[in-house]
């Protein structure tokens, strides 16, 4: 789901090229131009769902597309691609703490396709629904000249349960699910053309969306804000840092990292930070909470073999800091640049 | 969104392209893949929307995909296209009597279309929804060689007025909303190169979802099977006679059709009846209902200015009958073929 972060107000030259306004800026435009009237909607663009009015629930949906060209790594399998359309709409649910309630996806295929293909594709997408203990329970099939997904996932919470974006305070504990850069050394591994087990890439092609563990942070009722990282960890942090106007302070060496991610870092001569802070893809989640929290947070997260790790802390102060060897550098804000695989 | 109509039992060869397999198979394919087993799932594949359970309501979803290429017709705007891929599918909410709460629309652009091109088509979206009293409350954009937009609207019905496709009952009358034929005379009009008034084109840019018509069938409780026509009205009966076993009759003479219509058929002498019985894109509501309701029926749809004719019976033979200059003809099971417009 596209979120509308507000960059500024600067509107541009009209006649500006998509690649030139960029995401961010685009994306601004739309939520401009989108009628708020619907007194259904409680919460609207700039979150990972959407979410609608249901009595003491919220209805949340997400949709994401993925093409095959810009979005799919060589080297997965059908299966996989219908697994991932799945995951990533999964994981927007995941960050609000909701339970799915159902996936519906639109595939546009060449019609040269086989069926075998077709099989291992819907396998993979019924696989990964059945999994989070919810099913594919409707789509759209059209003929396209590009292997196109798009995938909605809409499930429920308690209105009290909800885990917004907007909420975290100066003193609030950051914490991670998970580990990161496992995704990020997948893709230097393909674009290097290394030889590595199998294990590593499956992170980038199937990842795991966090539905269980956003459900037992929901019931904590202690997380003051959360999204996912799927366009990375200093991407996240910036969009958390304007929606709350607070600032960051990470300590990189907290930072949990996929096993295999340091030695690929180290063979290939990569900074750990490009695939741990700097990269996308690790569908974990990022959550703030209130420091008196944190045993009862670790503890129920563990109860269900869950992992989580305190990373930092938020700040008043709006500046987004990295503690690397006890030095305090500035985190860039560089964001997850969508994959740009060869066709 | 797709439907899971049984078209037989023969699984066919396993490699054949996605051309050879035709939509329907294919869709047979994916239904027969996919779990059943989700407690929250009260119809799944197989009608214009899925339905979750929700207390006394039935949630609906529907999803559809167009493709620049192959669905939009040249000379339509980008606004008209905004427009449409979200009255699509306010059409399928339509047809089985619900109230739309939102809809989220992923795009998928060319990096070198410009700011005004996406605001057109944002507002174009934007209307449509605001125009049915809902609105677009998320979406996803993305690069992709060809504009592709992925609609996915949901909306709520209460249990008692939803109007399923099976339901069908020998000795029903048959009816449709509005008039037939003009998204077939428009597409001829473009593809002969005719110059004709705007309000042609129109029903085919801009198809008018026919939400309160919609509404209003489902409170009188009169509806026995309901779905939109799309497809075609004859590629529509023929679902409607599988899922329900039974057969109809209609008469051609008492379809109603669009103003314009029937002079172009005229002028490029082309039978009437492949405008409004074999071609697809007016998005009018075909339903079924005992013949002691259809005064109630009719004055209801009246008080809302909506129209509404019956074109015919449901037979308990399993034939479909057109009845032409009082000749019974065979209605030939051809659906409607995705427009194929050059690139």
């Amino acid at each position: 789901m596209v979120t509308g972060v507000n960059l500024g107000k600067n509107s541009g030259n009209s006649e500006e090229k998509l690649r030139d306004l960029g995401e961010r800026r685009a994306i601004e435009i739309i939520t401009a131009l989108l009628s708020k009237d619907n007194e259904n909607i409680a919460i609207g663009p700039g979150d990972d769902c959407a979410a609608i009015e249901l009595g003491e629930d919220y209805l949340l949906i997400t949709t994401d597309m993925a093409v095959s060209k810009t979005h799919f790594p060589p080297g997965i399998t059908p299966y996989q691609m219908g697994w991932f359309i799945v995951a990533i709409n999964l994981s927007d649910l995941a960050a609000k703490g909701a339970e799915p309630l159902g996936v519906v996806v639109a595939t546009g295929m060449p019609d040269d396709m086989d069926s075998i293909f077709l099989k291992d594709l819907i396998s993979g997408m019924n696989s990964c629904a059945t999994q989070f203990r919810t099913s594919i329970i409707g789509g759209d099939l059209k003929v396209h000249d590009q292997l196109t997904l798009t995938g909605t996932a809409f499930g429920k919470v308690r209105k009290t349960e909800f885990m917004p974006r907007r909420g975290a305070r100066p003193a609030d504990l950051v914490a991670v699910t998970g580990k990161l850069g496992g995704a990020g050394a997948a893709y230097y591994v393909i674009k290097n053309d290394l030889s590595v087990d199998d294990s590593i890439l499956k992170g980038l092609f199937e990842p795991v969306p966090r539905i269980q563990e956003g459900r037992v942070l929901a019931k904590t009722g202690a997380v003051t804000s959360s999204m996912d990282i799927s366009d990375g960890l200093a991407d996240s942090l910036y969009q958390l840092a304007a929606i709350n106007c607070v600032g960051f302070e990470i300590d990189f060496d907290k930072i949990p990292t996929s096993p295999g991610a340091q030695e690929i870092a180290k063979e290939l001569d990569i900074p750990m930070e490009e695939f741990a802070v700097y990269f996308g893809g690790d569908y974990e989640l990022l959550i703030t909470l209130d420091p008196s929290n944190w045993e009862q947070v670790k503890n129920d997260l563990q109860n269900i073999n869950g992992s989580i790790s305190v990373i930092g802390r938020v700040t008043s102060e709006t500046d987004l800091i990295l503690i690397k060897e006890n030095e305090k550098i500035q985190l860039e804000n560089r964001g997850y640049e969508h994959f740009k695989w060869k066709a």
